[in-house]
């Protein structure tokens, strides 16, 4: 079994309720990575028996330290429509809620459609860029091939740059072909983009994440292995929180994901 | 009392719960306006006695059709940090779930700050362009002033535009001092993005819609009751679903929030 999904596992412990545990493969400097825990709360909506469709929309609010180990995650579908179900998720350490999440599931059909955004131009292949070593780092960075156009996004030297945006390819290490939980992680894989901006650490921590699908699960499948095309930016950094905004592409152009969140800082 | 303040008005009825109604002067064409329901949500956190700090992230969930005439809502803090707080929201007719939604609020503090985004450049301002005719459209669109670059961003002649993107003024009408409700309410502002593409009119409903504050308190007050400037694109139309990517700006440049949100449609 992939590192991948051995960390999304979840078995089932009554309705509506599942049993989880973090991976010392996807650790964070403390705690676990927080994509593997957006993986987590949407797979309590995959794999719920009552799932309808396909994920559109999930949120992810970090609302409390997530310790290495067990946890308890609920997944209750709180309404379902026709063609839309919506789920509300929260992830419980010691009956304390860590991780609270919501998720809008639906089934698309053919019709109309246009591709609006315009494809990341000049980007180099991922064979003619370095992968970016993963030595020193927290653990799960290890877990993902990236390779960043001009080479690692920072480098910690204290010098501010002009800007935080950052584009990189991005898979699962070792391969796996992409689903929505590994998706929903990568979504959450772009590095904070205050260490970006001013080359130096500060203490961090997302609170609040949604992501958007923008293709079904054949869309999803047709990846592969392949490498996906990240970008990312900050707006602005303001009093103790950033946001991110970042985009996830097809290598062959399409926009699968689009990711927004909100994190605190201190600087 | 400005009809904004009375279409978000709530009676406490117990621990966590009020009652509210909703408002025939922001009545959509059927049931009442996404921006009203998405303020009333925030208020529930707003009005309660256990709030801490400001807002920095809310989404909402339009899980089924809201009637007009009266409602239940429910605001839960799921749990309260230091500097940080996580609710839950929800809103409730004859018993069953319309719109589920969850906030962030948090203390902020001045520190290292750097606003990257560029303000959009060239935009007439307000005084030099058109107030948006609102006869003959839905009741909510005449609570604004809307003054769009170029006109009306849709006239349903039926000729497909290059681009979903549009630029406007917007403030509440008749004129009332900004504060985060009605930012909120704004959030959701914006037309239909397949309205624009397509020019014509197509079954369409928000699913999903997460919108983030880029400013303490003081600033939105500062922006008082002076026009913001709203810009709009969509990234992707794609079997049934497609997203609207919106920035909020005051009115001398400063990002004051940013949203996104999914939206169903048929065409």
């Amino acid at each position: 079994m992939h590192p991948f999904d051995e960390s999304i596992q979840l078995t089932p412990t009554g309705e509506h309720r599942y049993r989880g545990s973090t991976h010392p493969g996807y650790a964070n400097m403390v705690g676990p990575f927080g994509g593997t825990l957006c993986a987590v709360l949407l797979n309590g909506a995959l794999q719920h028996p009552q799932r309808l469709g396909d994920p559109i929309a999930l949120t992810v609010n970090f609302a409390g330290p997530v310790a290495d180990g067990g946890f308890e995650l609920e997944a209750l579908p709180m309404r379902t429509n026709r063609s839309t179900q919506h789920w509300n998720l929260a992830l419980r350490q010691g009956g304390e809620v860590a991780v609270t999440g919501s998720a809008v599931f639906a089934t698309r059909r053919e019709m109309w459609s246009a591709h609006e955004a315009t494809p990341p131009q000049g980007m180099p292949p991922p064979g003619a860029l370095q992968r970016m070593p993963t030595e020193g780092i927290a653990p799960w960075v290890a877990r993902y091939d990236m390779r960043f156009e001009g080479g690692s996004p920072f480098n910690f030297d204290g010098q501010e740059a002009g800007d935080s945006h950052s584009r990189a390819w991005v898979r699962d290490h070792p391969p796996r072909p992409l689903d929505f939980a590994s998706l929903a992680a990568i979504c959450d894989s772009f590095f904070p983009r205050i260490f970006v901006r001013r080359n130096q650490r500060s203490p961090i921590g997302t609170v609040s994440l949604s992501s958007y699908f923008h293709v079904d699960a054949a869309g999803v499948a047709a990846q592969g292995e392949r490498h996906l095309l990240g970008t990312a930016r900050a707006l602005r950094f303001h009093t103790g929180f950033f946001d991110q905004s970042a985009q996830v592409w097809s290598d062959d152009g399409h926009l699968l994901a689009s990711t927004h969140q909100m994190v605190y800082y201190r600087a």
